[in-house]
């Protein structure tokens, strides 16, 4: 926000090489602000700013940069700054840093820091990815249950400092084993005297290293927590995770449904920063598979080609008819997919779904097949485009699009939960996916209708 | 998650009208697990069990309690007990439940408050509903430049319990005006004589009360806090907002997007909570404009009846070319709608997107034209379904699937930031929509391509 604001001026000074003044201005931003800035400055130019920054401030707008951003300004750093800055970063920032990065340059990296930070570091990296142990910090403060009040709070005047957050005390027994997270507020709202022991909070709430990320947004949401403990399987007390970094998650997962829902590959990179033939192997698969499916109508339809000779005008209503199923389909799919996200749709639901979406699939059906009726019998009163026998037409339309809206309604739902119970991501049952299943479908009703009522007539 | 485990025995017991043993069971949990095997039970047995709570804990539980839960309860609660409870909600916590309420219900209610709190309801409701005043809570510690810590932690320890939080400390002026904001580790790392005015944190980042919540939502990200200070227009402090529903502003903004994609109204309940005509009602406006949008496609397909009549192998392809069409244009639009809502695109990025999209688009059409022609030339070695003239057939096919890709993927990236520049939700340019537009461009094209290559031949 400062960030735009202040950005000619900024450049200017850079343009000038007016380092003294340079220092001063960028000097009074929050590091979230520098980092803004930094990020939309040139490659070349960005590298040039962070190096002006104080050696503290540094390391704070560090944690604040892109991927890209941190990259380029850690190759401009002499050995001895970026030992320092990596050194100082806070862990969950850092692994986030190193696992954007290929293994050599990992491996470098690693060199440079402190035999304490380096083991921290390579026990973070050992989690998988997208686990709790990727996003986890080690800088906790751990006290014992027989301690008082004043004793925790001397002790985090003195060993506070390198702790992420001091917002949660955990206690712990001698094996290192967590028995309870105490908020800080109860520490400062009880006499100094009180024993550890003797505080009751609402019992601890913890998260396993190896979880996914996305089961710890779910824990997040529900607790309304600001940090959770990790803990490894014996209910070691590992480090801690913080609720920022997981609006950072809950983005990403939506963002990954998202992209699945297009119909596509998941991009991993922001849009602007795909490179333009990585862009196409994304997009590109999925357009083929689906072609290749749609490739079923038409020999769906080449069993219709002597209908579609002996009367034209049966061709004219194909692309509304299976537009209609395709994008009743997409509606009932992406509130399915959605519904099952949130954990609003279960599998066991899966009866209670369909009786709705049979009910919605009908009145849906039931009103297009009247719009598409009383569009050809009130074109009729005034014209002859659709023939004489447009009465027939007309019903053909309408029971076509009943028949396909309801239908296109149903697999939307139900795809998903299929998906979902042979193992496989929901979302992958994007709006493209299902209006390619009903298209085949749609038109083998549509022309076996049509042969049904316009037999002896225009067929 | 514990719920699930425990809840066949809680309801053994509900059953058995054993109400001792009930609430020695309930009482070992948390909260947030009360309230989620509240809201598992059957409706009747909800307040059954939510009375047998202490009434320390019933406050605490109703605050996690989804919308419908606490109607519920409330409903058959005694005045004086629904009295304790609301005066003892956090104000934010209240205000949520409040504003699903009829305004009767409302008011009611509003007359169970003290006169204090009564205020303090009243003035939350009157920001703008998705405003950040209503996510607001005015439980703050705020203190004043001129004291030391200790007389801070001894002002936290006789004023602090109301607070929402004690993570960040606040200090203002006379007048009320916000000056700096202060973390909690601030002072607990520092000797107990410094005065808060010599404690330099990084400045303070504030939210206006009348802000949207998907404004605060980005501000919490970029500065990775925990909770953030609200201000009126004079600098005023007002209350506190905490990101722990920041994630639920966050999902609730996906899920909406999302539905919108989708081509349909957002539904702003759980899908399982929308009564069916409701549904019907978030849905049928969307399909009956993509269909009367369809229906130009009758009037572009009318206009070469007579070139089908005579080439019906023409028709047969028409799925196969709209729906890549609508496919590509899917992506395209899916993509750019959600780097536009991340913050990646923006705007003044259009010519760089047309520029990608162009690329993107030369290249996915030039596959699917290439398997396409493959495709027809391919059979034609083995059979006669595609005629005599199948070589033309295959380039107006081939030609067609270029162009139509190439014109759906600028659609569907153009499309949503055309929507922004109208001041228009850029979602709203959801893959059906785009897919309605590309249908009848595409088949116009294809059918010109068609008399182009096949005049003279099978035309």
């Amino acid at each position: 926000m400062i960030g735009n604001l202040i950005g000619p001026e900024i450049k200017e000074l850079i343009h000038s090489r007016n380092f003294t003044a340079l220092r001063e201005v960028v000097s009074d931003f929050s590091p979230a602000d520098i980092a803004e800035l930094i990020t939309d400055l040139h490659d070349e130019d960005q590298a040039v700013v962070f190096r002006l920054l104080p050696h503290g401030l540094a390391t704070d707008v560090m944690e604040y940069l892109d991927a890209d951003a941190q990259q380029l300004v850690l190759k401009a750093m002499g050995r001895e700054d970026a030992a320092r800055i990596l050194n100082d970063m806070s862990a969950d920032d850092r692994t986030a840093l190193l696992e954007e990065l290929p293994g050599s340059a990992v491996a470098q990296l690693l060199t440079l820091l402190s035999p304490e930070e380096r083991a921290v570091a390579q026990a973070l990296l050992n989690y998988p990815e997208g686990s709790v142990g990727r996003l986890m910090t080690p800088d906790f403060i751990a006290v014992r249950a027989n301690w008082t009040i004043g004793e925790v709070l001397g002790y985090i005047r003195s060993h506070g400092s390198d702790s992420e957050t001091l917002n949660v005390i955990y206690v712990t027994d001698e094996q290192g084993r967590l028995i309870d997270s105490v908020r800080i507020r109860e520490f400062l709202l009880r006499p100094l005297e009180t024993r550890v022991e003797d505080i009751h909070d609402s019992g601890f709430i913890a998260l396993a290293a190896t979880e996914e990320a996305g089961v710890a947004v779910e824990r997040f949401k529900k607790y309304d927590r600001n940090s959770l403990p990790v803990i490894d399987f014996e209910g070691k007390l590992l480090g801690i995770v913080t609720v920022d970094d997981m609006l950072d998650v809950q983005e990403e997962e939506a963002t990954e449904d998202i992209q699945k829902m297009g119909g596509m590959e998941v991009l991993d990179e922001p849009y602007m920063e795909v490179p333009l033939l990585g862009m196409v192997r994304k997009r590109a698969p999925w357009l083929v598979v689906l072609f290749l499916g749609e490739m079923l109508t038409t020999v769906a339809l080449s069993q219709y080609e002597h209908e579609i000779q002996k009367a034209a005008l049966l061709a004219m209503f194909m692309p509304l008819i299976i537009s209609s199923g395709g994008n009743s389909g997409s509606q009932a799919s992406t509130l399915i997919i959605r519904a099952m996200a949130l954990g609003e749709v279960h599998l066991r639901n899966w009866w209670e779904v369909i009786h709705r979406e049979l009910f919605s699939g009908v009145l849906l059906g039931g009103i297009l097949g009247l719009v598409g009726f009383c569009w050809i019998e009130g074109s009729s009163l005034f014209s002859s485009i659709y023939g004489p026998h447009h009465f027939l037409l007309a019903l053909t339309v309408a029971f076509a699009l009943l028949g396909v809206v309801l239908w296109g309604t149903l697999t939307g739902s139900m795809l998903p939960m299929i998906l979902r119970r042979c193992g496989l991501d929901p979302a992958a049952s994007s709006a493209p996916f299902v209006a390619t299943l009903v298209d085949v479908t749609g038109l083998v009703l549509y022309f076996s209708l049509a042969v049904f009522f316009l037999k002896g007539t225009v067929l």
